[in-house]
């Protein structure tokens, strides 16, 4: 009864969104750093302390010195790590449904100045060993007519939500290792992964093949801030003018800084992402549980995949639900959606309450069952 | 005397900076309407009431319905619209020390996937109908060798500080569309133009023959953010996406959105600039009465270009002055420093103080009678 | 008996390649035509007579006034293509296994700066149009993270050596264009596909919904001629610079509109074209009739790619042979190699001999049967 | 009399021809190699036995081990060598008047992803130890905001037609060495250079500093055929996928390499190359004997740059002669045409016939006194 009572509150002011972790807001705990540094003078792109700090920050996590960029968008992140890794005449391989390949316009390539992003399909939005080898042999290293593999990008969280274990991590990047290529980690979520699995930051990177971090913040509670880490610090050589040139050099810099170095102090990060995480969980939790309804893949991160009847859908709309349709090709053998159900995404956030999951299972179970 | 106490307190915390007006933080209004719009959720890239309310401003100061897309960086908003312009065959005009030519790491050459930036010299930072009548004809339409001539990028304020009167911006254009060739205003520091021509936003752009306007708010004090205003929406159709594919979206665009309604919400910008190019007449006018100092040429708007005897350089550095010795082919006849001169930019902002401004004058008097 | 002996002379010529058609030398009829103007003095960079000449005859063979232009390289043909019909923001959709995806390092993304090439699959290197419709539909018109469409590419003859059926091309353009695509069609074994076909020039592209063609002239004869032929001129405006830009007009021009020109002139093409497929019709013919040997689709032009025993290759290569083992998707539903066997590609040319044929289906019947 | 008669037979055949070296026909000795080589089969993309043996001959000429590429055109071999010395985010330095600024339409801007070409004034075509100093200073290393410093490019024959000494070519590559740059040579009229200093291949490059040639054959007397040559074989390591990518890797690869080989055997190439300085020595003595005509700068190769007058230009052109107006910036102080005069450019290639140098001195006699 309670929960309906705050459901019609939050219907009313449209709030139930779980159409993506970035329609949230920014966490206090960043806003104040912002607000701290913004008085006085300070020196411009980047060479201010407040940068020096988030670099500092970002060492200690990671527990080894590496380099570190800040940028304002993840699109930045991601192809500026991966031009690092590609020339243009080189492939990139990830993920058919990687945000990379689907949800960038082109970036990677803009970036890379024309290195093709080479799909693997596989199920639940993750790459598996053979799927990775397979590709890989059909670009065989040497031969003229055919774009020369370069990096592999993974996602963790994937674009489906799901998590790769420490294991997987290393299996995939030790066949990319083994074959002269760098290793990309597209950690738009990379807290969401962190808290979920309880490992360590070094374990789920470097120590498990990465060489290149995209280190999001912005989706877990930073205003525009997003990290590149590269774990060899020379890799990173160029990176400066590849960063200014394509605009992402930020003039007052101390900014980004003061967002990442707040981000990463005191583990905000990590009780941000498990805020999301368990919002997340109880969502896939409720909804397992109404008849209907099912998970597409296990929600393992702060990403809900469902697959609800069709019919659902405009009601729930109706009353004020906002999220995304999800096509996707990545459905286990027999699990895809019927002619008469679809999939749809639900991400939770740092700031989605938990009247706004209840209020979604409250609506969910009148127009399913 | 109670300026050199002034003086001192300032050098002591070395805040004697006139090395950039990006090394100022944030005008307090900015930062306010950052804080008002960062609860609660909104929709993402871009689709945000602030951002609703951001373009509606651009509208209502320009007198008509434009197309605006907001951006963190000037290098970003230069690079898309000059990319908007030209195509790879192409070439961009500007003056040969522009901003877009110099301190832009081949920006423009990636956003427009190489095309050409052809400089033009010119006193003072500004082109001269002559100069580029005669650099547009060394790139005959339809020769086949060459670029194709296809936008001509004007500076106001001018990278040495100076302004275009809005008959020379308009005989400048006239010349470029009368050869078929699109035209850019870098406005980077429009509003310090703005303030020092008193003139409309209009006059100096739309119905002087701009097409395309990059409106720089971050040095006048925004954290980041600047706009691309097409005056012709219909030339802006593919922008959405460069803008994407160059990583250049924020997710979270409300906080680019509230920046920029903020900033042109009740004339602030005009305040802010004001008060930063009388912060550069105080130092020019002061800096023109002291012996061995003088004007490269006139201080127009919140910049001065002080050509000084090189040996006042370190003693005005050891007592805590900021700046940047500023090497330029740009001076008139006659007037380039000597052998034992340099020219140094001082860069006044909206933060600069009085006190900065008396304290480096009165050491410049020290150091240079 | 007799192709016994044969086939033992041409063994130890080391002359029974059916690696590419681009093994051959140059038809007799073109030589001459570029001894024929290699004397004297011509306007250059395609100003010339010849150039002239071979432009008319590509009016005349498709019937109406195209924009024709010479390139030495079907990878530069095919690349210049797409480029005139993508931007660097939008998508190229293909066959999966098509030359343009595969076989050209990249190029397309060179010349498109970075637009994204689709792959969709497809039995026999053909596209459905329910799997073009499918792959279209994932990228929907206007949604800013993901490529715009903006082309299809269709090879005829395919990648695989089979033909479409004109109804076919017209199915596949008419749902581009309804789409607002362009269509390309990658004709590097044009004439192969027209003489199999017994159709006109005009059917089997523009008629067909075919708006660039890139037809091939050196795999059939040309020493290095192929010409990218847009059937409305007004697409092909910027072509020439783009054409130059990539180091692709050539000075002395006259040599390629020679070769194009005579490639054309009463019907050389076609003849030539019509000895190569049959060669590979016998071949196939040969070939179906060994046991152990089947054919992984039909041959339908001058390709065949037949699906041997692994253990017959190195017999067959010790004795001579020359040839490529193709990796493909392509195949139909149970009809992939097995373990023990292994694809192969022959491809027969205008220079092919009935005895390399003979020599190799004996050869092929010693060791498989 | 004699010359009268024959003048006034070329008149008639309009072949008074001096507009290019590329207008000419291709040699006999290279025709015949193309001939020898066109029969048969051999193995395609540049695994043939004619481009091994043109690569041999590379290497015997330059007495050390090259690794040579073959292309079609002087724009893609000096774009594909540009490419291979300078990053996107890096700077190319030439004078400001050559062949890749000004004559091929952003060709090394596309091959090298947007690197910036920066041009160099300099008198007659050359850049000055002092003016390669001076623009060098303008590009501090390690500043982000400013493009690179990674290549040099020296034309010989440069665009003005003139000669760089060997000890000049050492001179302006040790600056560039030093720096940490790069240097390339576009050698487009390579052995007309050679065949004027008679100094040997090896001393005009890499003992001089030079990295990577762009060594012309087609102005000279092949069909189409250039090679880039790198001193250093390690740095030509993605050479071969960047041909690829850019079109430039010819499938019947024999054909250049039949060509090359022919230019190079002995001493064709500088054979064809002493005809076409000697022509353009008698034109350049003759023209100097002639009252109101003088050489712009020396004439050194097989390039005459005149000053003639004005109203000369249209009875020489009725007369039959072709040749280009030449606007150029490159005049010594006080040796710029006056308005009354015009620079034109006079080019005399291996099939220039004495009758026509002799018809233009007539023609110029009797219309310039």
């Amino acid at each position: 009864m309670r929960y309906r009572r705050a459901a019609a509150k939050l219907w009313r002011a449209r709030a139930v969104n779980f159409t993506s972790d970035n329609g949230a807001g920014v966490a206090p705990e960043i806003l104040e750093a912002i607000l701290a540094t913004s008085r006085g003078s300070e020196p411009a792109y980047g060479a201010d302390a407040e940068t020096a700090s988030a670099e500092a920050a970002v060492d200690a996590i990671f527990g080894r010195k590496c380099a570190t960029f800040l940028v304002a968008t993840g699109t930045a992140a991601n192809a500026l790590a991966l031009a690092s890794l590609a020339r243009p005449f080189e492939a990139i391989f990830c993920h058919e449904e990687a945000h990379i390949q689907d949800d960038e316009c082109g970036a990677p390539e803009m970036f890379s100045a024309g290195a093709k992003i080479v799909g693997i399909a596989g199920v639940g939005g993750k790459i598996s060993p053979r799927g990775w080898r397979e590709t890989l042999e059909r670009f065989p290293r040497g031969r003229v007519h055919g774009v020369q593999p370069a990096a592999l990008s993974l996602s963790q969280v994937t674009e489906a939500g799901t998590l790769y274990g420490l294991d997987e991590i290393a299996a995939l990047s030790a066949i990319a290792r083994q074959a002269g290529l760098g290793v990309h980690l597209d950690g738009a979520r990379f807290a969401n992964a962190l808290a979920a699995l309880g490992c360590s930051p070094a374990d789920m990177t470097w120590r498990a093949g990465v060489d290149v971090l995209s280190l999001g913040a912005t989706k877990n509670g930073a205003l525009a801030c997003e990290a590149v880490v590269f774990f060899d610090p020379e890799k990173a050589a160029s990176f400066p003018f590849q960063r200014k040139r394509s605009g992402h050099l930020l003039s007052k810099g101390r900014f980004l800084g003061a967002q990442m170095h707040a981000y990463l102090r005191d583990g905000l990060w990590l009780r941000l992402a498990a805020k999301a995480n368990a919002a997340a969980a109880r969502l896939a939790a409720g909804l397992g549980a109404v008849a209907g309804a099912r998970l597409a893949w296990p929600a393992q991160a702060n990403e809900v995949f469902a697959i609800l009847p069709r019919r659902a859908l405009a009601p729930l709309r109706a009353a004020g639900a906002q999220f995304y349709e999800w096509n996707s090709r990545a459905f286990a053998a027999g699990e895809a959606p019927k002619a008469d159900e679809i999939c749809v995404r639900l991400v939770c956030s740092f700031a989605t309450e938990s009247a706004e999951v209840e209020a979604f299972l409250a609506a969910l179970r009148e127009h399913c069952d």
